[in-house]
């Protein structure tokens, strides 16, 4: 199947000027395959079909990837890496319980809007190999840190406890993720007003009175 | 491939007494249909899958229905009927824009828990066919009214407007959507807890100073 006009633009745009075949590199090669995967499907996605996206022979591919699923592990790698990031920063360990929850909200959306396709494919995994489910366990593992700091903030007062935290957390991370279906970077909204508008809906709330 | 012993029971449960083949309605056919289609993907569904999980033949399958479109469009029909009727609702209608607004969110919360495996099919649809796109496009209409209704009640001044009305509708709904990720009918909480929870985060904000 010949390649559509706009993915063939892509695919000779990109390389840089080398002879032969498209000279690729390992990172360009991992940005088609997320595009790919997030289209297609992981599942239904074969090394032809990226090979065939991509211009390069099986063997080329492989000469860069072992397989799909390293494909798919470092993508999600690079998706949970960036999230669990956040946690690291000296905004989301010093300070009260209330301050440090606003900084994870906001880095979580910078996140989401930075690596939009690869959070793309980490949202969409449902645990169907090992790949996948120790990506859904550093995804548990981040959930549970970021629910652990919403519980700090009710018992320091900051935050309303009428709402359980493990139950705020995922109603937060819901509306956060949300920006996955619906979030395009040619839009006019830019990575920090959507920051903005989700800490204002999350933590202030719509209501005026 | 023999069914597990968890499908057989459901096959075995579900009709009711009557000889030769298993007595399914076609309301029967439909839920194990969208159940096996938020499993499987619907594109990777099979009839024949279906009705190898009904214990059915494909011809008395056809029986019921003319194609797995046709589940796919009343599987659609029935999470979009039950949103769109929140709308036709007293409480949707009459009243401050905010307030109505409310109704809106609870009233969907509810369908959400109601009809869990309808919307999450809904959810997952990403316009691969005509039965796909119509229901995109309902569910755009079903936005733009919740929009207007976020407009109104920012004119009205019980809303705050700092916060775009679309991005505030995506945002909610996001929250809202979300539920078919992580909510499950047997844990603690119930669809009328879940909806004050979305509503208080939503409308107040977790934030108490």
């Amino acid at each position: 199947m010949p390649d559509s006009p706009a993915v063939q633009a892509t695919a000779l745009a990109a390389p840089a000027a080398r002879r032969g075949r498209p000279g690729y590199d390992q990172r360009q090669i991992l940005e088609v395959a997320v595009a790919v995967f997030n289209e297609q499907g992981y599942d239904a996605t074969s090394v032809a079909a990226l090979a065939d996206r991509l211009g390069l022979s099986k063997s080329a591919m492989y000469h860069h990837f072992d397989s799909k699923e390293q494909l798919l592990s470092l993508a999600l790698d690079e998706a949970l890496g960036s999230l669990e990031g956040v946690l690291q920063q000296p905004g989301a360990r010093a300070g009260d319980a209330g301050e440090r929850l606003g900084f994870v909200l906001q880095g979580a959306v910078t996140v989401l809007v930075d690596k939009l396709p690869f959070v793309t494919l980490l949202l969409r995994v449902r645990g169907n190999s090992d790949v996948e489910r120790d990506a859904l366990e550093r995804r548990r593992a981040f959930d549970h840190q970021v629910t652990v700091m919403v519980r700090a903030a009710q018992e320091e007062g900051s935050v309303r406890d009428d709402v359980e935290a493990s139950i705020a957390t995922r109603l937060l991370f819901g509306m956060v993720n949300s920006l996955v279906e619906w979030y395009r970077p040619t839009g006019p909204e830019s990575a920090a007003d959507l920051a903005d508008d989700v800490l204002t809906i999350a933590l202030d709330g719509l209501r005026t009175r």
